[in-house]
């Protein structure tokens, strides 16, 4: 049996989202819980990434992660087994969550005892660009088999985010990918994102996400 | 000097996209133009995969490429050099393409030399999904490095196509992709679905394509 439950969540009722956000930022200070929002495009490494960051963090931190999906489990199960607690969340077909939609995600995951939870969003670099979810931070996963060009073609996504991770670093030699040019790119749409190549299947670079989440959470907590 | 314009489309105003979709349909079958909605993840592959399509038909058929993205004209130049027609639609931070802008599309592109439109949607497995275009054929790409698992995760993007190219597959003894359970997901939701695995680099696999489209277009035009 399955130790993660599944929350199908509905669309919003509010009409100002960036408000909505606010409110459960202020919220979420208050609880001492950090939110942090993680997107990419589908197959980019979101849940390895995941899986490895919780690995390096779960003895320090009471992590929860809630996994947004269109319709599948696959997510949740896999991290069902790093031992954290999970939940899953079904959207029925919305390409993106806002505000309201992680506030049902986080009232069905409990954040009582959760000091740091995680959203992984849908896997899509437009929609979920669009809407503040209330998360603390954004993070986004940029694969070398994508492309350099990326940040050319979706700006808004790369302008939000706090911290790119630049995943399958193992691949480089396989693929057309410049990775100076990629920061460059980025760096033109915002210059202050911090930005971490890594590999999320051996594990590199993950000590350095860690570290970044790590100081990020404390400063959240005032403790910094 | 670029010779492709760029055009900015504006939402549409049509409550039924269905019913515009036929209409436009009927419109193409009419002046004779096969119209191929191509639809994937970003960083899929599919503008080189359509610059090698393009060299393997261009002397059969006359073609005209739209390539729609959010902002940039990365696609459109790319899609220049192959020496067809080609116009850059910017969707101003639309996730996704209805009949209505596809309308918009080929009137900036003109069909009146066209037999065979290609519009190259959004990097996108939500969105584009949803929203009939008006084409008579839907074709997607899925790369061996986003994983064997994505018909599961955006199951309505491969109901709705009619060809799968599976790109990239070059690269498979990197990555953890098992081509048959990936068919085997895909034929669960589409058992009409056909797959052609692809490497858009080399060109391997666009014979296939290419010999699939020929037949398709005949067929549009009752000559099958």
């Amino acid at each position: 049996m399955e130790a993660y439950r599944v929350l199908e969540i509905k669309q919003s009722v509010f009409e100002n989202n960036d408000r909505e956000a606010d409110k459960l930022r202020e919220e979420l200070k208050k609880d001492r819980v950090f939110l942090l929002n993680l997107m990419s495009s589908p197959g980019s490494g979101k849940t390895t990434t995941l899986g490895k960051t919780i690995a390096a963090l779960k003895d320090e931190f009471r992590i929860g992660v809630m996994e947004a999906d269109i319709d599948s489990d696959v997510d949740a199960a896999a991290i069902e087994k790093t031992g954290v607690k999970v939940i899953q969340l079904h959207t029925g077909g919305m390409c993106h969550l806002d505000a309201g939609m992680t506030r049902q995600g986080l009232e069905g995951l409990g954040v009582q005892d959760v000091d740091f939870a995680i959203l992984e969003n849908i896997g899509n670099l437009v929609c979920p660009a669009e809407f503040d979810t209330g998360a603390v931070k954004n993070a986004m996963i940029l694969s070398v088999p994508e492309g350099h060009d990326k940040p050319l073609k979706y700006p808004l996504m790369f302008s939000i985010c706090d911290v790119l991770l630049i995943n399958k670093i193992d691949v480089l030699p396989y693929f057309d990918f410049d990775i100076e040019k990629c920061k460059e790119y980025v760096w033109r749409l915002n210059p202050r994102m911090k930005i971490i190549p890594i590999c999320a299947r051996t594990g590199e670079g993950i000590g350095e996400f860690a570290d970044w989440l790590r100081s990020e959470i404390k400063a959240w907590n005032g403790e910094a």
